[in-house]
C-alpha cells in the first residue's frame, strides 16, 4: 500500500522490526545500500520474527539505482529533524514512498533539498532530540494507513 | 502531557526505546512490575540513550499499587489485539492514561472486560498478527499528540 525507504540503515534490530512492521502495515520495504550490516544476518530474522520472509523487500545497491528504478515526484515524504512541517499535516496517498535516513547521519541533504517541500518531521519536545528509527517509521506509516484507512480495510 | 503505562514489560531494549520515545512525546512512564529485568540495567539505558535520566517515571509494585494510586475512569485506554476499535477513533484528552501489555501477555483480561469500552487496536494485516511493543507505543502516544497538537506545541 505504501513503500517505506530506508536509506543507508545502521542497525539490524531496527530493520528487522522495520520488516515486521512492514508485513502488519502492508508496505513494502526498500533498503537502499551501504547498509552496516549483512542483511541475511541472524540479528534481522530475530528483531523481523517469523514474518521476515512474508516481506515484500526490495534491496538497491546505491542511492542512484534506486532512484533510476523508481519514479520520485510529488509521490514520496522525506523524514527529517531539519523541517517544521508535522508529518501529519501530509497528505498521504497509496503507493506514495515514505524515506528515512539511517540511525546516524539521516537522509543525505542533496536529497532533502531535492524534494524541500515533501521534507517532514516527528515533532518533539525540546527535552527531545530524536527517537529511534523504527518508532519513527512505525509513526509516519500508521498516520499514512490512518489517512487511507478505507482501502487498507481491504487488507484486513 | 499523556501517561503511558507498561504492565510487566518483558524486554529491556524496548523499556528504553519507549522511555526514550516518552521524553520527546513529553509522556510520564509508569512501568507495573513485575518485569522480567533490572530496570537499571545497562540494557534499558542504552536503549534509551541520554534521555533516561531526564524521563518521568514511576514503578509500581504490582496492578493494584497502581489501581490503588491511579484513578482510572473514562481517562484511559486500553491496547489490545482482541477488539476491532482502531485507534485512531479513540478522542484521547490531555492526562490520558494509554496501557500496553506484556510482549508475550499483553494487559489481562480482567483489565481489559473491566475497561472494553476503551479497548483500542493497531489495524494490522491478516499477513501479520502483532508488532513490537516499542513501535506500537510510538503509533499510538503520537496518534494522541496529532489530535492535542495545538497543546502538544507548548512543548515544543
Amino acid at each position: 500500500m505504501f513503500n517505506l525507504v530506508l536509506v543507508n540503515p545502521q542497525i539490524p534490530n531496527n530493520t528487522g522490526a522495520i520488516g515486521r512492521l512492514c508485513v502488519n502495515a502492508g508496505a513494502s520495504l526498500h533498503i537502499i545500500k551501504p547498509i552496516a550490516f549483512d542483511i541475511d544476518e541472524k540479528a534481522v530474522r530475530r528483531a523481523g520474527l517469523d514474518y521476515w520472509h512474508k516481506l515484500d523487500l526490495h534491496v538497491w545497491e546505491s542511492i542512484d539505482d534506486f532512484f533510476q528504478n523508481n519514479k520520485i515526484t510529488d509521490n514520496a515524504y522525506f523524514a527529517t529533524t531539519k523541517t517544521d512541517k508535522p508529518y501529519f499535516e501530509a497528505a498521504f496517498k497509496e503507493g506514495d514512498y515514505i524515506f528515512f535516513g539511517s540511525e546516524t547521519a539521516g537522509i543525505p541533504e542533496a536529497i532533502l533539498d531535492a524534494y524541500k517541500e515533501q521534507n517532514i518531521t516527528i515533532p518533539m519536545t525540546k527535552d527531545g532530540r530524536s527517537l529511534n528509527l523504527a518508532i519513527s517509521t512505525g509513526i509516519v506509516l500508521y498516520d499514512a494507513i490512518r489517512q487511507n484507512y478505507t482501502a487498507f480495510k481491504g487488507l484486513l
